[in-house]
């Protein structure tokens, strides 16, 4: 994980699906949002992406947000290629095919919607070839139930990781050869970030932030949110399921 | 400000515009949109409503999020007789009005595009109609610079108010007649509640729900979305422009 050339910002693919849940990508975006070069432009990119472009419901059904990519428009670099369909048996020519986009970092969110789409084969497969070393990618996040599909597309087996403590055990029965860590605001894991549920992915947010471009951009990217992030990896309160917060 | 009948759930206008900030909206609907009945149905709805239904741009233009309702299909009770209009001279028998839809709180976000919806008639003369104390509002809040908005609707006129610490001058240049506390996480005027910067109202949704339906469901809401909230409404470290957060 290095720095971005100054001039390149950072493009970072959020992966919408039905039934996601806003907040789980709107704070992360939010604190990345807010950093701009001296000329005031953004050094980090969003790209809003769904296996089909358009309007995406979330998890309560009544408010959509808007994919401006669908999988085939932005393709990972080594299924482009493969799936270039040849009409006629002959080495096809691509008509024109999206000009690829490299994706620096992947954010997935959780949501209900994650216990469909913990069985899609096309969202997985879009997942796992971001995921491969070969694609490219330096950071692939997740946030809250979010892990479940990363660890469904197969990308943290033999890694550690966490989620959302109150799906904590459908979360680690998708797949058991991840390294499941239940007491963590967030774990990092080579290229790989998973949060705890819903609010820990700002305060991931944050850390990755600090991690990529260095305390001094993090801190103002917290203020400009007028944000405490929690800065403990290892403090997870809400492991304890007794646990209330003071109100 | 009072409970509701357990039976109809709280109906909260999520007011969008084009350049809001979605922080400020969807912290507060995830925490009211967590909050169930016994057999599991929501005590709390979202209505999202703007100009005009459809999509609607946030301050980064690279997502939009869907409004349900156009200002004409959810108009203010004041406002709804006024604006039938009569073809011909004679009193009009309204053509089959949208069933007015009682809303109970109302959320303005912030964001860059405040700036231009400050002087936007048709968006101020909404949010009059429903601050005024005879629309049945029980709540009128704002996030951010959202407060900027309310301001010049003429709605916090002689109240106190707060907003985002970064645009807080241009924020008190839009009504001087606000009483503009600068040091606040939020400020509880009345039915009017005001908070700081972005991640602030996170900190409002759970202050109001302890208000209005107890500590306990307050306390699982936030539980629900593991987060901490800041309980001190005056304590607000961003109010010195020169702190920043440890990261």
């Amino acid at each position: 994980m290095g720095s971005s050339p100054p001039d390149s910002p950072i493009r970072v693919g959020v992966l919408l699906f039905p039934g996601h849940e806003p907040l789980d990508w709107v704070a992360p975006v939010n604190i990345w949002g807010a950093v701009k070069d001296a000329d005031g432009r953004p050094r980090i990119e969003m790209l809003y992406i769904a296996e089909n472009a358009g309007p995406v419901t979330s998890v309560t059904g009544t408010v959509s947000v808007i994919a401006s990519y669908s999988f085939a428009d932005l393709p990972p670099p080594a299924a482009s290629p493969q799936h270039s369909p040849s009409a006629n048996g002959r080495p096809a020519t691509p008509p024109s095919p999206p000009s690829h986009q490299q994706l620096h970092w992947l954010l997935v969110p959780g949501g209900i919607g994650t216990r469909r789409e913990a069985a899609n084969p096309a969202l997985l497969e879009y997942i796992r070839a971001w995921a491969a070393p070969s694609s490219g990618l330096q950071l692939c996040m997740s946030v809250c139930t979010g892990a479940a599909l990363l660890a469904a597309a197969g990308a943290l087996d033999g890694r550690r990781a966490t989620s959302n403590k109150r799906a904590f055990d459908w979360v680690k029965s998708v797949n058991p050869r991840v390294d499941w860590v239940r007491s963590a605001r967030w774990v990092r894991d080579g290229n790989f970030v998973t949060s705890s549920g819903v609010s820990a992915g700002a305060d991931m947010a944050v850390h990755v932030l600090k991690e990529v471009l260095g305390a001094e951009v993090a801190a103002k990217a917290a203020q400009y949110a007028e944000y405490i992030p929690a800065t403990d990896a290892d403090k997870d309160p809400f492991a304890d399921e007794a646990f209330l917060p003071a109100v």
